[in-house]
Formats: structure tokens, C-alpha cells, sequence
């Protein structure tokens, strides 16, 4: 006999948990749509040699990977036995394995299809990926990216949209009070460049990106552990006192990085896309410049993103930003692209803890018929009436006691039932109210349809 | 530098195939709702001992298994160094697997979450599965499911609700012609009984099943060649021949088999059945008894289903059925359910080949605003009001050529395109009739609305 359990950070998801992942996924689908990103799907297995090398090799161990079989793997056997292996037993047992992320296989897509891509590129791509990272809470090993790009397009309008489209899938979750938080990679290289450390960035960014967490005394501590030069540390010190609105904080940032080529380019494109914000005016999120934010430094080279959302327990629920080289690693170069990515899981959370699922969301099923003896060939005409009107129907299968019919409905957060006294006359029970009535067959379309 | 390339058996899906596929998913997915199902899913990753043995050997070797990692698959490497393996390579190596169908996962599902589920579960699952079967037209490596089953209920209730159903899904997907041919596996274990031969049922049901490829006389030589009785042929024999009516096949069958008691209950089940259908009147789909249709023997144990598109070149498109045992693997007795599983990449193959896709699927963004020297805020405003009034827009990120974005649009399937002339001068082309007017932003919403 096998044991009914899966293996450990993968999760099984119940009749509600889905109907409140389809809302949310619905939700941040839709607005892909309205924007004009455009679908795909990769297969969750993909070579070994596209995914290896593209995470580093803490990301290389984390990949599962797929034994080879039948006679591919008995040769390799055969080799491993004699000593001959040509490589290391991951890389000699295995040529595929699982998606890592989202990123890569829509590079790698984006190059295999190129001819015929009408660049640029709008995309969407809403799929799970797997890491056999150490599950802990809110982390899995196998979990969605929801992540819209756009690939080959350089204009500082792809940011603009993003921006919007953010403001527009939050709003419609109905998340009161949320940020964008906003930085510019070019930035961030100015102010290597200005301090002399332009070499030291990685360990710059690092530092100052921990600003919320071990405070400014914490960061300049990280800073001299990283032989960054005191004349250097002089510098970077005010831009992590310097808060306040996005106006304060440009003049400040323009004061220290004015020098640099780079670094008046990144104020540009910062002021461009403020300028235009306020204009617009956002629905409810607030788009705050935030000089320590850094994310993934190597990737990006532009704008970079994030979204936090007030009085949330975890981190960052989306992020993204402008990237100059994504598909060079598969032999087509110069492609710029502009992406942003949405954290599931944490949202679907977020949204639990705040209360904020619709009402309607907790039973798909409307309405139940409860099975009795005078249950008949009407009765089933009558579901399909119901369906055909758009009411989701069941009828309790079984002739059993109406309790237990109740409480199938109760448990399965079903909102009416019809009791069928004979062919002409049917009651109505709404099972939150307990009211329940004689009613027409119109009557009770109409009341759970107003519902 | 990778090469731009995916495994063998699985595919990419662009744009215009993702808005296909999810047309058909969705009114799949619809009608599982309408008649009351509900949503799981389970991981793509199970534990292998979860799939191992559950189809047979051939379906082992098909299994896609991963690799341990870390100091887990150190020690098995040690081990197989020293000759020591408690098991074969695979079973050594490897401890989790993926997905090979949904039904032993919802097994898995059912048993370990029985405390939680209120029975009648009437469930469905959309999710793919992998299977490392030899690639070739129609057979992929991983490709969707989309079941839904009802478990815990003898009532055959569920039966006919499968039929309305199917009749909903296919009539909704526009299906011009449909057959749902139908049996009872008490038929065929009956006549196993009868013929003196119920230790060969398993050769005599493969053997009819073939009726349609081989014809009658293939069907005799190949009961001859299993040594299966002349006696026992010369019963089978009329019933390759019955075609006809629901009536006409009763009346034979009831000549046959009237003396098993499991046929009588068969020929009762299949009885009321029609009887029920009959009066319900399906919308389109025609309900025919194949006594030659025999699906998975071993598995299902009342009635069973299969679904055949007429003028389709693939075969089945769907199937299913009634089997008493799906859960005691696992360790719950006694659980009956009936289900039904839709081919979706067939599905989609043939509204592809009959031309059945809707017009307006063709692309999900409706207007492209050009990019001009002209484009600014109120451009990007213009944009936004489209989208909330629910018209998926796009402005051209780029100012390029006026030629190339209208390429764009051409290669995009977008119907509407904007060009601004000034702020209070627009004009709307039509993509599909060439046709280009001066108009308001409420025209041109209407516009688009109406189509």
C-alpha cells in the first residue's frame, strides 16, 4: 500500500484555495491583456544545457533534474562503471530538467522563435517553476511567476505602462495603501563611479540595499568590512539619510552624481517618468523614489521596480525593471527589454490576511437541488434550465437524508437549495439567512442571480 | 553559447495558439463548474513510490523520474561505488517523479485530505502530465488533462449528468457532428460469463474493442489465435454483428446474457439510462451502445464512455467511466466514482482542421495606437480610458514608421488602429476592411464594442 502524501514544499490545493488563486490570477491576467501582452507557454521540461550556468551555481544545485532512461542510462551506467565518465554524475545521468524561472525559457523562446516574433515584443507568461531551495514558510519548491515583459522595444513608455499596469492590478485587488518603489541602475553605477569604487558596485549595492533591515549605522559597518574607501563611505552617507519627496530627493542625487555621464542619463529617465506620472495620476499607488533599492544588480541596467504592500507581513510582492542583454546567452544580441513579475503565492496570502476575497468567490456552485424521493426526470430538466440561465447547478446525487444534503451544502459554502415538493411547488432556502420560501421557478432565478 | 532548442515531445505555444488553447480550456472549465464541480490541483512533482506500479510496466519505464541531490544522492553514488544499492539505479537515484495522468494523483488527493472533503466529491482537475512515450503526430511528452470525476457516489445519477455534459461542452465548442458511444462493463464481464470463458475476459474485450480496425473476421482470427472456444465465438459472433437502435441492441444482448445476473444489472443500468436520456433530449450529441467499446478493462467496472467527432481524423476525443476502486491503493476501501477525461490537444487539432475557432479570438488586443511626433500624455490618457471601459490597448512603444506599425498591428491580428492627428483629431482604421474615418473617442469605443 502507498502512503497518500507528496513530497515536502510542494503543496495540494482544495476546491476554495483554487477559486481564490483563479481570482487573483485572473485578476493580474486580465490586466496583462489590457495592456497588450500577449500569452505563452513553455514546457516545464527543458534541456539541462539551456538552464545550467544561467543562476549561478547556488541556482545550478537548486535545479531539478530528470534521470535519462532505457538505454541512454545504461549507457552511461556502463561508463560510470568502468570510470568513464565524461562529466560529473548530474551532467552525465541527466540531460533535462525543470524550469527554474520564467525568464530564461522566454529567452530562450524569444531566440528559437525569432522569425516569427513580430518585435517588439509584448509577452506574458503565467506558468509554475521549481527550485529545490529549503522549503520554509512562504517559500516552495514548486510555485508561479506570473511575469509580462516587453522584448525589443528601448522607449522609456514600456516603464510608463508597467508603472500603470501595476497601479491597475493592485487597485482592482482592492489592496488599500501599497508603494512602488522606483531606482535607476544607471544610479546606482554613478555612484560607484563618483566614489572611485566603480569596481566594488556589487558590494556597494549589497550594502546599501540592506538599509531597511540593519539601519544606516549597519550599512557604513558593511561598507568599511568591504574595503570601500572612507572618502567613498563620506559620500554615499547622505543618499541614505535622503528621504522625502521625489523633487528633494533628484536635487540631492544631482549634488553628488552631476559628474557623471551615466548617472545624468539615469536622472533623466527618473524625471521622465515622474513627470509623466503625475500627470496621469495613479489610481492608488504611491510611486516613491527609493535610492537604496537594488535588486539583482547584474541583470538589470535600467529602471528597476518593486511593490510593497502596507501592513504586509512578507517582503516584496512584484518587481522587475529594464535589462539590456537577456538573449545574448542564446546568440542574438542587442535585444533591450522591460519586465516586471508577479509574487503569487505571497499576494493570494496577503489578500487572505487582509480579508479582501470577494464574498461570491467561496462556493463556484450556486445553487443544489436536494435529492428526494420525489426527485425525477423534472428534477434534471430543471438543473439544465438552471444552467443554461448561467447558475451553476448541482444535484445532490444520492437519496439520502436532507441533513446530510444540508450540510454538504453548508460545508461546501453552496448558498441555495431548492426542495422539491412535487412537480409545481419548490422552496427556496438560503442557507445564510435560513429564510426559505415557496418559490417560482423564475423567482428563484432571479433571487440568485441578483446575488 | 546554448542552443535555442527544447526537449523532443514538447512544444512552445505562441500567442494566437495560447488564445485557442484557452478558449477550449475555458469552456471546458465552465461546464465543470455548471454542473457542479469543483477545482483542485495537485503538484507536478509526486513521491515515486505515489506512481510506481500504478500502469504496469510499460507505464513505469515511462514515468520521467528526478534525480536526488546533495548529500542524498552522495550517499547513493557511494553505495552503487561499494555494490551496494539496495535497489535498481532508478529507484536509487531517484525519489520523486512527475506527474504521469491526474487519476492517481487524485487517488492520492482524496485519501490524504479525506478528513477535509465532503462527500459526494465532485471534483475536476486541468493540469499537464508528462509521459516519455515515443513522440509522433498527436503524441506528445507533456500535455493536459482535463477530468472531472465525482467519487463517492453509487447513484447513477452521475451517469447521466457525465452525458449532459459532454453534450454541453461539444455543442458550446460548436461541434457540428458527435457521437457519445457507451457501454457497461457488466455487459462484457457477462459475456465472459456466458461463453465459459470469464478467466479470458481480458482477451476477448481486446479483441472486440478492435471491431472497427480489424472488422469481424480480424476479430474471430484473433479469438482463435488466444484460444478462446468455438462454442464461446459462435455467442460473440451476433454481437459484432448488432448495430441499430438502443432497442434492437437490448433485445439481442438480453437473448445473450439474460442468464448473468451482472448482465441483467448491466442491461438495467444502461436501460435507465436511455430512458432518462430520451426524455431529457440532448442539444446535440447522438448517445449510441457500442457493445464493442471496452476502454481500460481492468479498471472501470460499470459504465463506460467514449466520445468520436465525425469527419475527425483522430480518434477518441474523450472518455471515461464507472469504477468501483480508485482510493484502496492508498488505503480507503470502498469508494466508488465515475469520470470523464477530455483530449484537449485533439480537441484543439480538430477545431483547427473544421475552421471552428471564433473570429474574435484571433488576437486579444483590439487597438493599436500608432506612435507619432504627436504621441504624449494625452496619448497614454487616451490609452487608459479605452482599457477601463474593457478594450485591451496597445500604443506602439516605438516612433517608428507609420508602415511598420501598421505591420505590427497586420501581424498581430489587431482590427483597430488610432492615429492622432491632433489632440482633438483622431482617426480610426479598420485593419480588416481598409476602411479610415475621422472620429470621436466615443465612436471609436463604440466601434470596437460592437464587434
Amino acid at each position: 500500500m502507498s502512503k497518500a502524501t507528496i513530497p515536502k514544499g510542494t503543496r495540494d490545493f482544495s476546491p476554495e484555495q483554487m477559486l481564490k488563486r483563479d481570482y487573483v490570477f485572473n485578476i493580474i491576467k486580465e490586466t496583462f491583456y489590457k495592456y497588450g501582452y500577449k500569452q505563452i507557454q513553455t514546457p516545464a521540461i527543458e534541456k539541462l544545457e539551456t538552464l545550467t550556468g544561467k543562476y549561478g551555481e547556488e541556482g545550478d544545485r537548486l535545479i531539478f533534474k530528470i534521470l535519462k532512461r532505457g538505454d541512454k542510462l545504461k549507457k552511461e551506467i556502463q561508463k560510470f562503471e568502468d570510470n568513464a565518465l565524461d562529466n560529473n554524475i548530474e551532467k552525465s545521468f541527466c540531460d533535462q530538467a525543470l524550469r527554474y524561472d520564467l525568464t530564461v525559457p522566454t529567452a530562450r523562446y524569444v531566440v528559437q522563435h525569432k522569425n516569427d516574433i513580430n518585435f517588439p515584443f509584448k509577452r506574458f507568461q503565467i506558468q509554475p517553476v521549481w527550485r529545490a531551495d529549503r522549503p520554509q514558510k512562504g517559500r516552495y519548491r514548486e510555485f508561479y511567476q506570473l511575469d509580462a515583459d516587453v522584448i525589443g522595444s528601448n522607449s522609456l513608455l514600456n516603464e510608463l505602462e508597467i508603472i500603470l499596469l501595476i497601479d491597475s492590478v493592485f487597485t482592482e485587488l482592492k489592496i488599500p495603501d501599497f508603494t512602488i518603489k522606483i531606482n535607476n541602475r544607471k544610479i546606482l553605477s554613478a555612484i560607484a563611479e563618483v566614489t572611485g569604487e566603480s569596481d566594488k558596485i556589487i558590494d556597494i549595492t549589497i550594502a546599501i540595499d540592506k538599509l531597511d533591515k540593519i539601519g544606516e549605522q549597519g550599512v557604513i559597518k558593511e561598507l568599511v568590512e568591504k574595503n570601500i574607501s572612507q572618502k567613498a563611505i563620506e559620500i554615499i552617507k547622505p543618499i541614505l539619510k535622503t528621504k522625502g519627496n521625489f523633487k528633494d530627493v533628484i536635487l540631492k542625487l544631482k549634488e553628488i552624481i552631476s559628474t557623471s555621464e551615466i548617472g545624468v542619463l539615469g536622472i533623466e529617465e527618473l524625471e521622465t517618468i515622474f513627470t509623466y506620472i503625475e500627470k496621469i495620476e495613479l489610481k492608488s499607488a504611491k510611486l516613491v523614489l527609493d535610492m537604496t533599492l537594488a535588486r539583482g544588480l547584474n541583470y538589470y541596467t535600467g529602471a528597476i521596480f518593486e511593490v510593497t504592500i502596507e501592513g504586509a507581513k512578507l517582503g516584496s510582492v512584484c518587481g522587475g525593471g529594464r535589462y539590456d542583454d537577456l538573449t545574448s546567452v542564446f546568440g542574438l544580441k542587442d535585444v533591450s527589454g522591460v519586465g516586471i513579475s508577479f509574487g503569487a503565492d505571497r499576494i493570494i496570502d496577503i489578500l487572505e490576511d487582509f480579508s479582501l476575497y470577494p464574498e461570491f468567490i467561496s462556493s463556484a456552485t450556486k445553487l443544489l437541488i436536494i435529492n428526494s424521493e420525489d426527485t425525477n426526470i423534472n428534477t434534471i430538466l430543471l438543473a439544465e434550465k438552471f444552467r443554461n440561465e448561467g447558475i451553476n447547478t448541482e444535484i445532490y446525487p444520492d437519496k439520502v437524508k436532507v441533513k446530510k444534503q444540508l450540510k454538504y451544502a453548508n460545508n461546501n459554502n453552496i448558498t441555495f437549495v431548492v426542495f422539491i415538493e412535487n412537480d409545481s411547488v419548490m422552496q427556496l432556502k438560503n442557507m445564510l439567512t435560513g429564510e426559505q420560501k415557496i418559490c417560482k421557478e423564475k423567482e428563484i432565478m432571479e433571487e440568485i442571480l441578483r446575488i
